[in-house]
């Protein structure tokens, strides 16, 4: 298929997961056909207040929807396939994905109502996918923090542009599901145009450690503990659990899984194959408290000190099924994630106050590895697609800049690396590239149910409540004689309490009255004239006598 | 002074350090003498939204204020030294500290008026202070990042209470200010009954480098930089800032100094001596740009990735004087401290995209070292000291149970290992202690002016208002006739942008106006009840159609 002289372009561009870790979505677009990679979903970022959660600007899908042939998932974590219910929404294409990620998307369209109306296909690591005229798509199977982890290549009539996905090289994997390293030296032997590929661990040095390395100290863990284990790590990493299984398994302890997406997890992944539980060894949370304590470990989300997950609630006590009794030991089997750090300290210490003995990635435990590969692994990668073009994604600017550098000593040619921003479009054509513009792109916040609808104006004044809180001025005018019928009366919220600073207020009311009083009787009367100068004179009061800039809203009736 | 059978107690416990990482203030008490060591403050956790600040409630300081003979400052860092206005305007003591940490404090007191009210006390390491009938101080030098810092001994009739302050045991210091081994040898031998030390790096194995390896790396960024190097450091770190000085002076760099508080550091310590800056070595920000690149350093504040600084101003291009060019090297010498890694990841990114060549601690880069001891420092000071006695301070619950874990290891009864709370008092009489109650001890939080007006009620607003906004709903009735004279009017702010959510908001009028219609057919017209009513279907309405829970503030008029 391949031929020389196209008058058509191949355009490769990122709508999310580059200057970011999140929100992964990839578009590879031959002529007519498109087809993205992943679409994932972010968490908000410390100034989106109120945003639940952020998504993919997909504009320029819903734009070119006759194009999009298909989404193709790399893997079922939410940073790839969580932004696929509202993306549905609005774009019905099929989507390809092996037999866990799919299970785990359907169990998210069915929430949706969406499950009816997408079409869904299942892939094996030796598919062969054609996605319309010009693209085709085969995969290898690659290791990562889930299992059922693949890397795409798509075969274009420019060349093979090759998807990593997240991926780390693990020697020993647990499911021995092994990274399929000969596929992928097959695919860099037939000629690699482009690479794009993971850069979240791109500045640390050396190799990741394998998983089964943390199994060998849970169950160490598990032997040495005298009272219950409880472990706490992110619902998605089913090796973790499984291991966290089998070490129980070896100690005779039962398994108690608590948490909503962690009884989720389990319970899909038991169903498709990718967890062995023994018959019998799971228990219900209400039996954790009349079990013997050495028999029992539990198994629960809060790894990153969410407040509402099931470890804070214990830490706290306010779990309705299980406390936590002095000698308990608690494994937080995670590293936090950055933002995180004061929420998970938090919850250790609350631990320690209960008097269970905490053990956290902080204290050099070995209860957790990355799923993502180290330099060596990055540079593995690379040797062994000898990819004529480089694109490093999945990372923060600092670690696609980091990859680029590593791409360089294995000597891809700096010209032949794009570091790219979101929507921006690299272009090859004849086999030569460039960047050539850009695509919308960008976050679309969602708020409960709104998708969007919470722009910059929402944010800034979230921003402002937030920071100095709100006063809102109430007064009756009376047109006829210019003078103030009632009020001023001023309500304050998340300003000062208002039973402390009577006084303030008081001088604040003077302030409003001899205002509007003086204006009106210079026969100054319009709204916006009157409400601009209660803000100002109250707001010039108030920052004088607090260093405060409270929201004022002055609200002026006539009668 | 020593005499057995006291009917006196000795009492220790501290107003702020423990529990938590900042606004460190320790009480010492015999009979009716009080000496209170350090008086910091602390920055607002991330759900005191809109506080500035944070200081201890030293209500018991003022309620006993004839006991308290004294303020003794272990070292100038503002998590020791930063509550000193606000303590001394309410308690005009005595304040001893050595030259550097007084040159800080009296910076501080000047910009507060406070400065010819408070009497100053200079101490050497060889100062013996009588503190009221009872107490004597004694100080030791330590090494930590910041010269002139002290541990400090107090005798008391019950025995010898030893304070570390902040440290590490920093074997080539930069100062060539040795930390005094044999002076705590010499207090050891004589018998300590209470020890308190620093537990920051308790969870760190091993020894703390050296800030003179910091050095070493500095000046071969320095020679190897082809064009401009900027240096990023906490301002209080006058042994780091020595060795920028001395890597230009090597390398043939002139330094600019800026930022607010770089500036104010750098004049302090070298007028008082503590920091050598050659003939000429300065330049002023303005002739940054005018001279050769690789002929400059430029020394500034930033390093946490604070949104004002001066290294985040250039970052973000914003800088009135300095550019940050392609080619330049920025070098930030600081950890994040918890909660600020996605500012300074941030700023990082920005800075790579610049061109800059940037050098941060999270790459190895050895631009940093703590200033508090790890492990092995933390046993080392227990043999010196050989306490009786002991109380982990300055550090997360976390960290001070792994100092009492540190300090089992070494020798000391687990019976005698204290883990404090906030104002939770170890008592000592006769050679045995307990834990005998709690004073008054908790957060006072400081916005703009005020100190201590926003509590718990004014920060859940605050929280509320910044998830979700708020709507005011003004409405005027008649009491006459039962009906609705004007209104509802509905004002959002934070919730949803008006004009996108036209529909939203008019069903939401009607659902007010027929909630009040209904109220006073049944001729309910309390405004209360009136209010409540508002507020709930309202409220439920839009928690049905959004998902989102703003804040719904109803003002009701009557004509």
């Amino acid at each position: 298929m391949s031929k020389k002289n196209n008058s058509d372009k191949l355009s490769i561009f990122a709508l999310g997961g580059v200057g970011e870790i999140g929100k992964n979505m990839y578009v590879i677009q031959y002529a007519n056909d498109i087809v993205v990679v992943d679409a994932g979903l972010k968490f908000p970022e410390e100034d989106m207040l109120g945003i639940d959660i952020v998504i993919p600007d997909i504009s320029y899908l819903t734009e070119n929807r006759d194009k999009v042939k298909g989404i193709v998932l790399t893997h079922g974590h939410e940073d790839h396939i969580g932004g696929l219910p509202y993306v549905l929404k609005h774009l019905n294409v099929p989507v390809y994905g092996t037999k866990l990620t799919l299970g785990l998307v359907e169990n998210k369209l069915k929430e949706a109502n969406l499950l009816g109306e997408t079409k869904r296909v299942l892939i094996h690591a030796d598919s062969e996918i054609k996605l319309g005229e010009t693209l085709t798509a085969t995969f290898f199977r690659t290791n990562h923090s889930i299992p059922d982890s693949v890397g795409v290549c798509i075969d274009t009539p420019e060349g093979s542009v090759v998807h990593t996905g997240d991926f780390k090289f693990d020697h020993t994997p647990v499911n021995n599901q092994y990274a399929d390293l000969q596929r992928m030296a097959e695919i860099g032997s037939k000629g690699v145009l482009a690479l794009l590929s993971d850069s979240t661990n791109a500045e640390k040095p050396g190799f990741t450690p394998s998983e089964k390395n943390v199994g060998v100290v849970l169950e160490d863990i598990f032997r040495k503990a005298e009272q219950r284990v409880v472990v706490a790590t992110f619902a998605s990493n089913v090796h973790r659990i499984q291991q966290v299984v089998n070490a129980a398994e070896e100690t005779g302890r039962k398994v108690a899984v608590i948490g909503r997406s962690m009884v989720n997890v389990v319970s899909i992944a038991s169903e498709l194959g990718y967890l062995h539980v023994p018959e019998g060894m799971l228990i219900e949370p209400e039996e954790v408290n009349r079990m013997a304590a050495d028999r029992v470990v539990v198994l629960c989300t809060g790894s990153q000190g969410e407040p509402m997950s099931a470890l804070t609630r214990m830490a706290r006590s306010t779990h309705r099924k299980v406390d936590i009794l002095p000698g308990d030991t608690v494994i937080i089997a995670a590293t936090p994630v950055p933002g995180n750090e004061k929420y998970i300290g938090r919850t250790i210490d609350e631990l320690f106050r209960l008097g269970a003995e905490v053990i956290y990635s902080g204290s050099n435990s070995g209860v957790h590895v990355s799923g993502h590969g180290s330099q060596e692994e990055l540079k593995l990668m690379l040797n062994l697609m000898k990819p004529q073009f480089f694109i490093p994604i999945h990372g923060e600017y600092r670690m696609q800049r980091k990859h680029a550098l590593l791409a360089e000593t294995v000597g891809v040619e700096p010209d032949n690396i794009f570091i790219t921003d979101l929507g921006e479009v690299v272009e090859i054509q004849n086999g030569s590239a460039r960047k050539a513009g850009k695509v919308t792109a960008g976050n679309v916040l969602i708020d409960g149910l709104g998708v969007g609808d919470v722009g910059n104006i929402v944010l800034r004044d979230r921003k402002l409540l937030s920071q100095d809180g709100i006063l809102v001025v109430v007064v009756t005018l009376s047109k006829q004689n210019g003078s103030i019928v009632s009020g001023p009366d001023i309500i304050s919220r998340g300003f000062v309490y208002v039973r402390e600073s009577e006084g303030l207020l008081e001088e604040s009311n003077r302030i409003v009255s001899s205002t509007l009083q003086k204006l009106m009787s210079e026969n100054v009367n319009e709204w916006a004239s009157l409400k601009t100068s209660v803000k100002d004179a109250l707001g010039r009061f108030l920052y004088e006598q607090t260093r405060r800039r409270p929201m004022i809203l002055p609200i002026i009736m006539e009668v």
